[in-house]
């Protein structure tokens, strides 16, 4: 029998409209979808492409949020072995994954171990959180000569401030405090904005970052826009 | 008559199965379909949504690829213009942009002129290049702690390669040779992979850098992976 072949699939940051044809076909296609599941029975992921997802079976994926490697590598094991075995048997399986499953996503881990033990595996991608949250201030990432910074929230803030770009602070929700008394120290309060759950139940957008409250949703996203530099003259030379 | 209203449409990174419902329903619902036009009729985020402009009535919008920022001001100033008159009328007009309307697009300068004249502007996202990029080579752009940094190649590459995280160059096509011998000069070339023209005709996938030739489409999205370091022992003892 033919081999089945694993999908990762990124279902976008949150809006069911944010999902691609190429998603929407190929969770049309699959036999199995393979859902995180962080616990709690936390599927965010599924929430978002439910009427995809209708009817098929489903296979709950426990990826709890701990930092221990071992442990965690030991679940990622296990979800692989599962899904290897539908695999071994024909089947298309797409595991979801909310926004782009090449950044910061769990399924990246599945897929190391699924290659690695001989099946098919590809990455679909979808639109990151951060691009969502731009979107919805109406403001750009990165601009020209502008460089952007992406940063997990959560490890160690305190020393990107000094890196010359505009900066992107993902899943801020438990590092909002830290997070403030960071910027207001060097100046840059008034140039962070956030959006808490951007296209999801409770959304939330602060455009001004000093209005927002402590207890914000772990799918916080915080842009930290670089004060501007005035234009060098040498770029008038040219075109 | 009631106004109009702007959106900028993200259309991703060059596969049609990659745009986004929402993309999808508003390019359907718009009465006109801005075109940007860096010059010689290259129009590539048009190819991606062909389907979905066949028969609309297009606004043609020159964007040519000079630095003289007057000059550029006065091209965006007039697309604002005319794009104003159409709003003003009372018609949708859906500008589109490749990849995602925040990162490092035309779009954005169109947009704060449209709201500067007291119109509405709406961003829809879109899947950036350097997303489809890395699903493309099957590797993450950042996991765990890691950090992201993403940079327009064309701006003096150099002093970023100090900076502690995975690296995106985008637009790399013309700084290729450049890139090189930078990557070569760190020990930085075997972390290094290279996408030209991801999802449209003339695709190449480079997973070694070393292999890439010069004169790479202008297209192209490079990689850089930071070297891993030892697991710190603290993380331990979470969970």
């Amino acid at each position: 029998m033919e081999k089945g072949i694993l999908y990762g699939v990124g279902v976008g940051p949150g809006d069911p409209e944010l999902v691609t044809r190429k998603a929407e076909r190929i969770l049309r296609e699959a036999d199995v979808i393979a859902v995180p599941d962080k616990g709690a029975g936390e599927k965010t992921a599924l929430r978002i492409v439910e009427d995809l997802a209708a009817g098929k079976e489903l296979l709950s994926c426990p990826t709890p949020m701990i930092r221990d490697r071992e442990r965690l590598d030991r679940c990622y094991e296990e979800i692989a072995g599962r899904i290897c075995a539908l695999l071994e048997a024909g089947q298309i399986v797409a595991f979801i994954t909310l926004g782009d499953p090449t950044v910061y996503s769990t399924y990246i881990y599945v897929h190391k171990k699924v290659l690695a033990r001989g099946y098919d595996a590809q990455i679909i991608p979808g639109v990151p959180s951060f691009c969502a949250a731009a979107a919805r201030l109406g403001v750009s990432l990165c601009e020209g000569a502008e460089r952007l910074l992406i940063v997990p929230a959560s490890h160690q803030a305190a020393d990107c401030l000094d890196v010359k770009a505009n900066k992107v602070f993902m899943k801020a929700g438990r590092a909002i405090g830290e997070l403030r008394d960071l910027l207001a120290e060097r100046g840059l309060l008034d140039r962070a904005s956030l959006v808490a759950n951007c296209g999801m139940e409770g959304e939330a957008v602060y455009p001004r970052f000093a209005d927002v409250e402590d207890g914000t949703g772990y799918f916080s996203v915080v842009l930290v826009k670089e004060p501007e530099e005035p234009a060098p003259g040498r770029e008038k030379q040219e075109g």
